[in-house]
Order: C-alpha cells, then sequence, then structure tokens
C-alpha cells in the first residue's frame, strides 16, 4: 500500500463518511434483543422496526430536499433511478407522445435508456452544447414539439462540471406543459437544491455520490406529475412503483449522509472552490515558463460548476499527443487517484465527444483528465499534485516525442 | 424491547450473519490508507482493489454454484434478477416467439413482470399446483407451442416450501430447446445447488435470504444461453449487460455468505429438518386434545420442503375463523416474529390463493401461518412458540366465537 494515497476522484464515488457508517451498523446487526434485521414488509415487530427506520430517512431527506416523503422513492443506484424514470414515462405517455429531448451529453445511464427507447420506435432529440458545455435554451425551444412528453437535462456534468440553467429551462417547460426530469446525481449534497423552487417534475440522485453508501440511490417524483410505469415489478414495495426489498442500513446511511452534506454545504462548496482556485493557480504557474500548456474545460467561472470539479487538457509544445489514461496511470504510480473523466473501456483511444462538442483541438480530446475535490483535499495535497502532473507531463511530452523521431 | 424474541421469519429475511458483516467493514471505510473505496469502474488503484475485490467474489460464488464466473451477474435483488431475465429475453427473443409458460403461484417479482408482458401483448401460460404444491409435468407439456420461448419455475416455494421437481422439467425443456428459468432466491444456501448439473439456463438468487446483506442479488446465465437484454441501461457494468456502480460491501457479504451456507449446509439442513419433525410432533401433540386442529400445507414429507420451512391452517371446532393476521400480531406480542406467507397489503381479508388450490377449505386459506426457522430457532424456543401458539389460538376461537353469538 502507498503510504500516502491521494484520492480526486470523488466525483466517481465518495468514500462513505464516518457518521453515515455509524448510523448503518445497527442496521446491519443480528442481534436478537434488538430485531433490527426484519424485512420491511413484513408485520411483525422485526418488520416494524426496519420500516419505521426506512420511512424516518426518507421525511428526513424529503425534508432536506424540499420536497414530500411520498415524492421521494429508494431505489438502489443512480443508474436505476434514471433507467426508471425515462423508461416508465416513455411507456406510461405512450398515448400521449412519442417525442423525447434529452442532451447529447447526458450520463450513459440516462443516455442509453434513451438510445434503447429510440430504436423501440420513439423519437428522440439530442440537444447540443456551447463552449462551457451549457445547453441552449433557445435550442431546445426549437426542438420541442406537440408531441414532446419528456425532457432530460444533467443537472451538473459528470465530466466537465457544468451546471445546467436548471432553473430557466423547468420554467420554460412548466409553461408549455412538457414534463422535466434532471439526473442531480453530481449535485445532490454539494449544491443547494430545495424543490420546492427547482422547476423539475423528476430527480434523480444516488448516495455514494454524497459521502453515502454504494447500493443506494433514489427518484423525486413531484405528486403533481404522472408516475412512471415501474420497471421492477414484484411485492409493492415504494407504494407499488418500484419492488424489491429495501436496502435497510444503505438507505439510513444515505439519509445521515445527505443530512450532514446540508449541514455542511455552504462552508464545504466554499472550501472546495477555493481548492479549484488555489489548483488553477498553481498549474498556471507551474506551466508559466513549459513549452506545454494546459487548458480548463468547462466553464472558467466557478460558481457555474461544481464545487471540486476541475476538468483539463494538455497540448504539447512539441505535438506529442499524451493519452488522459496515459496520465491517470502515472498519477496512479505516484499514488494520486484520478479520472480521464470518459469511459475508456476499449483498447482504442479515442477522443472525448465532448471535449469535441466544447470547440477543442482532437489532440485536447484526448489529453483529458478529471480531478474532483472532496473532503480528504488540502492545498498541500493539491501541491503535490500539481508538482507530479507538470513532471509527468514534461516526461511524457519527452519520451513521446523522441519515440516518434 | 422484549428481552427473548423469537425471529421465525427466516423465509422473508435471514439476519446478517457476524462473518458477512466482518467481511464487509473494510469495503465500508473511507481509510485513506487502503484505498479500498473506490468505483469499480476506475481505472486508478482504488478502483482496480474494488473490482479484484468484486471479481474474486463472484470467482467464489461461481464455484460453490458449478458456475462459471463469467455466468454470475451480480443485481441488487432477487426482485431485479427475476424482472431481468422475464423481460429481459422477452424482448430479446420477441422474433422468435411471444408464448411463455410460468406457473400461478409464482412470487410477485415473477408473476408481476409476466403479467406486465401479457398487458403487453405476450402470450403467458400459468401452470397450477398439486395437493403438495407440486407443478405436474404432463401440465407443463401440454402448455408447450412451437413458440414457446422461455419457462419460469420458482426452485423452492417462497409460501409453502415446496420444492418443485426443477431436475425433471429442466430435463424435458432442455430436449425441446426452450428456455428455462428458476427463481432459487429461497433455496439457494439451503440446498445444494450444482449448476453443471442442474439443467437450468438462468437462475435468481438474493443475498439477504441466506444471511448476506440486503440490497444485494444474482442471477446465473449459461453461458450457451442467450442473454437478456439489458433492464438497467448504463456505464456498461457486468458486461454490458447491467449498469450501475456496483453495491462493493454488499457484494463482498453476499461472497462470504454463500461460502459459510455451503461448508455448514448439510449439517444445518439436517438440524433445520429435525425442528421441524419436532415442531411437528410438538404441535400434533398439543392438539391432541383441543377442539381446535391444525394442518400442514405442503408436502408432509420433509424432504420435498425447503429445510425449515412450516406453513400451516388452523380449523377451530367450534367454526370460528381466525385470521392469518391475527395470530402474527398476537404472536408478535409475545415476541414471536412470523408470517402468513401471503401479502396481506389491504384491510380485506382475502384466502390464500396457494392454500385454495392445495385443495383446502376457504377458512384454511384465511387461517395461515408460515414459520421459517433458521440459526437462532432452537427445541426450546420451538417449545414456547408451540405454548405460545396453542394458547392464541384457544383464546381466539372462543373469543371470536362467543363475539359471534
Amino acid at each position: 500500500m502507498l503510504a500516502s494515497s491521494i484520492y480526486l476522484d470523488y466525483a466517481a464515488t465518495s468514500p462513505l463518511a464516518q457518521e453515515p457508517k455509524e448510523a448503518m451498523l445497527p442496521w446491519l446487526s443480528n442481534n436478537d434483543e434488538s430485531t433490527n434485521y426484519g424485512n420491511p414488509s413484513s408485520l411483525h415487530k422485526a418488520g416494524r422496526i426496519t420500516r419505521q427506520a426506512i420511512e424516518s430517512a426518507r421525511s428526513e431527506m424529503a425534508y432536506t430536499l424540499g420536497a414530500l416523503a411520498e415524492e421521494l422513492f429508494f431505489t438502489n443506484s443512480g443508474t436505476e433511478s434514471n433507467n426508471w424514470v425515462i423508461q416508465g414515462l416513455a411507456h406510461a405517455l405512450k398515448g400521449k407522445g412519442k417525442h423525447l429531448i434529452t442532451t447529447q451529453f447526458e450520463h450513459p445511464s440516462v443516455l442509453n435508456p434513451y438510445k434503447h427507447l429510440e430504436s423501440q420506435g420513439w423519437d428522440i432529440s439530442y440537444l447540443g452544447i456551447d463552449a462551457d458545455g451549457k445547453v441552449s435554451l433557445s435550442e431546445l425551444k426549437s426542438a420541442i414539439r406537440p408531441d414532446t412528453i419528456l425532457v432530460s437535462v444533467i443537472h451538473g456534468h459528470n465530466e466537465i462540471g457544468t451546471l445546467q440553467p436548471i432553473h430557466e429551462i423547468g420554467t420554460f417547460l412548466k409553461e408549455k406543459e412538457i414534463l422535466f426530469h434532471t439526473d442531480a446525481v453530481q449535485t445532490v449534497g454539494k449544491i443547494p437544491i430545495d424543490l420546492t423552487k427547482l422547476p423539475v417534475d423528476y430527480l434523480s440522485f444516488s448516495g455514494h455520490k454524497f459521502y453515502g453508501p454504494k447500493g443506494c440511490g433514489g427518484l423525486f417524483i413531484r405528486k403533481s406529475a404522472p408516475r412512471p410505469t415501474a420497471l421492477l415489478f414484484g411485492g409493492g414495495q415504494e407504494s407499488g412503483l418500484r419492488s424489491g426489498t429495501e436496502n435497510v442500513a444503505g438507505i439510513i446511511g444515505m439519509a445521515k449522509a445527505l443530512s450532514l452534506a446540508s449541514d455542511t454545504m455552504q462552508a464545504e462548496s466554499t472550501r472546495l472552490q477555493d481548492l479549484q482556485a488555489y489548483f488553477i493557480d498553481g498549474l498556471n504557474n507551474a506551466f508559466k515558463d513549459s513549452p506545454n500548456q494546459w487548458h480548463l474545460n468547462g466553464p472558467s467561472d466557478l460558481s457555474q460548476r461544481i464545487p471540486g470539479n476541475i476538468h483539463l487538457s494538455i497540448s504539447c509544445g512539441n505535438g506529442a499527443v499524451i493519452e488522459g489514461e496515459s496520465l491517470i496511470l502515472q498519477l496512479d504510480l505516484k499514488g494520486i487517484c484520478a479520472s480521464s473523466g470518459s469511459a475508456c473501456h476499449s483498447a482504442v483511444i479515442e477522443p472525448s465527444p465532448i471535449i469535441l462538442a466544447l470547440g477543442k483541438s482532437k489532440e485536447q480530446a484526448i489529453s483529458t483528465l478529471r480531478l474532483s475535490f472532496g473532503h480528504s483535499t488540502t492545498k498541500e495535497k493539491l501541491d503535490r499534485v500539481i508538482a507530479t502532473l507538470t513532471s509527468i507531463i514534461d516526461r511524457l511530452a519527452k519520451s513521446l516525442s523522441s519515440s516518434a523521431s
């Protein structure tokens, strides 16, 4: 084990915090005396105890988000929430219209359900983005049709960190009586969300993005909005809309994590924005006399980004192209956990479509790095990251150049 | 809290055992040194560590079940596994046929996906059962059609505990080249399952039924069998078939629980069968001089039942009918956790359809009780249950009779 790992991949998963973990432990117990291990659907005491715990967690989370308890539905992941609302509404509203709108750069758990619906005969419009990664309201306006039933726009982008104008989009769609879903997996627990004011009908979230456990998520369904057809049929849990025995400990942990995130949000987001500014300054300084350059992807106005998100591209002075994956692996050897921000599952390195869409070069779209800061990130650690990153880039640029010559 | 609760609802959920819990704890940690909190899809060390842990768990579980690692897919519940395989195969094989067969008495997470498909235009045949709760192979034979694509039969019944002749059914279906799915949520970890010999193409299981955590399940998909279309689209986890960040700690805990269950299966199932016989004898003795009677539902040959399952009905000598729910609530007041075995979500008490199908009377189908034994069950506790149950029945029978007169 490396003694001094630096974890900068909070957007992929934030480690379970101590308080949610402690809140979970009694629900992972088999203590006969406490009978806190029952199936929440059971009528006996052991069942009622877990049922009460789940319903308290639901009320607590609903209160924090400005929702009613009956508007919050527990799922096992953000992916499930996104799939459920998109596939479920398409089926529920088939008679009303077969046109749906999303953006070209949603998380795969939004984009792929839409692509699946497209293959099943639905019409999907995919909106583009501007140089900051924002969806234009006017493009959305011209995409809507009389048979448009649903629009999905991500709240804060999982790669480049852009916060979308959800309020403006939602206000417009409400006027047009078109349903609006936002994937808020990257923003719940990080920026204030008040569903009494945010004009969305559906909002997805995931516990492990705000220091809760993996394997737990949820979907907000506004009381006034139609309910999606179930994706998981069965015992009729979650008001008959989402069957399956509840992940009791997971739900308790997620609720505790959201409550903590909410209590510390103002201070923590300010701290993360300071760290973003500090890192940007530090990188600018480090590259000042370098033949190589770095470029921030997404808004330079930090208030328009997810707190803690940095997404960058590298241009080498000698024309070498450093693949994002190489950067990650080299950083990893130095104990720094980072991400390319795009899924590189195949052996072939493709330029990131979203970076191309921002108007960047193909080289910049290959040479990407996402660093997402969180609880354990400090200026001292970022100093080490800056020094390590610049030295890796210098070395890789030279070696790629010499191997090409 | 009651000082001496007796938990007899292991079929609804078995408490997390100590060893799986201990195996999970390191994966619920945020210790920077161990970086065991990463997202398994991440390329860096923190991601690779969780990926390796998941793949070890997969190999371990596959070995125990007689499967290949690549044949095991993790989900978040038995409900999800059942929904995925049924809905996914119906869609994947739409061109091949639109006829599917199941039984009238599957778990709701099998029955309701079939009913949903029926509402979408698929043809479904629902097989009946005999007096022991078994599906007849001859009824199945006459139900198959040239366009039959899939058959689902539960392995061990969740209410009455009947073990189905899965081997015979599977052998026949294999010959006919019809795909075969079994819901083994109640049997995995309780009776030996060797997938090198059991002729099924798909098998669903759930961790919290064998002393693993809630929120974790899986689906076996035989390598030679077609893969169901995904239900959850997204980042492409689980070989692209089931997206969503993995419940890492849950998977680790489930694998440890299965390994334990497998190691202790022979001794524990013998012990549970002894307890079943002891309970039946005890109840027979207790009712010997009573005006009331008890009836075992499901096979009286204990080798044909899930180890530890007792399902019974009560007939009162004075004609009073004691509702199953009343029994549960009265037992609960005495610290005994039991189940009616049927879902009573509405205020109206309906006779249990499966008990009627066994040829029992309407009264017996109302007056049902499921007791499922597990790790903490002892003869001493069962003595107390027998005494408590008979006294509750005597009292309820008298009070119902006097209130009716």
